[in-house]
């Protein structure tokens, strides 16, 4: 597979952005059960290999695997902040969680869980995320590098509509690509 | 109108990263009519005088306006990078547009008006957003400081929930926000 014709462009806004650790974390919106939006910072974690997808990890109790249950569809917000610039890219995101079912999604939930640290790891052994608050379960555990928790989520997001806006122009600077059917992607200069 | 409990933590943070321009740019999520969520990078104006509502202009030719006039309602992220906490707001936006009708909404949205700057004036002048690239209309032109361009929309998002993270707790610290029927709010601490 080639890589789309946003990759390169949203590569260099990482690169330019780099000093700034915020730079990797956009916002991820979704359709709640009710039809109203939700949004909320996520951290991008990488590329998955020679694909065009973008990898998050999620706890399997949070709001948003309820929503993408129901609506599979996210749109990301990535505002760079030092080169002004942003990036919002939509598509349907892939839930990985399957345990012992897809070989494939489980080597990959696996390979994500071994990648972050031990602190990050942590958080899937804390108590219900958005339930009322409790004092304890947020104590230190022994966790299994090689076997992620079952609250372990990764999500691939495969965007087919990306929106690039550069406010440092005169005027701004907009290119929008749209994923064809045959998986080719047309680019078009738009007003800003 | 007595105001809502997380306008103070909102209000301190608007305060103690205020030495980031971008502080000031949260990301707005709507849903299109198709029901795949939107989002995108707005500027915070205020509140508006008295009340919980925040203020935001927007293009009339814009996507969000043809969202919003079918699904009013918005969520709003907010991720303060110094004080690294995230604020997420949702509710009902009013659309103020009407002109020389309601005389109430028509004064707001000049004194808005009056308040941007010349080069965000500008801006309503421009060719139509998100259509193909046309090289003309971008010249500055000469506008009316009393009079809102046609294209010239004002938002008020009237938050009815409100969540609200602080990373830098051991553990991270977490509190929602619930407008009643009565317009009182509940506030209660959730695990994060």
């Amino acid at each position: 597979m080639s890589l789309a014709p946003w990759r390169s462009p949203l590569a260099r806004a990482l690169h330019r952005n780099r000093s700034r650790p915020y730079s990797r974390y956009p916002q991820f919106a979704t359709v709640r059960p009710d039809g109203r939006p939700a949004n909320r910072t996520i951290v991008f974690r990488d590329f998955e290999a020679e694909t065009n997808r973008l990898m998050f990890i999620s706890d399997r109790r949070s709001d948003k695997l309820e929503h993408l249950k129901i609506n599979p569809y996210a749109e990301l917000c990535w505002y760079f902040t030092q080169t002004r610039e942003q990036f919002r890219l939509g598509g349907k995101v892939a839930i990985l969680e399957t345990v012992g079912k897809e070989a494939e999604s489980d080597q990959m939930r696996q390979k994500v869980w071994e990648k972050i640290s031990d602190k990050a790891r942590q958080q899937f052994a804390w108590p219900h995320p958005g339930k009322p608050r409790v004092s304890e379960g947020y104590e230190s555990v022994e966790l299994d590098e090689q076997t992620p928790l079952d609250t372990f989520i990764v999500l691939m997001l495969d965007p087919d509509i990306v929106d690039h806006l550069e406010l440092r122009g005169e005027p701004q600077n907009r290119y929008q690509y749209q994923r064809q059917s045959d998986g080719s992607w047309k680019s078009l200069e738009v007003n800003p």
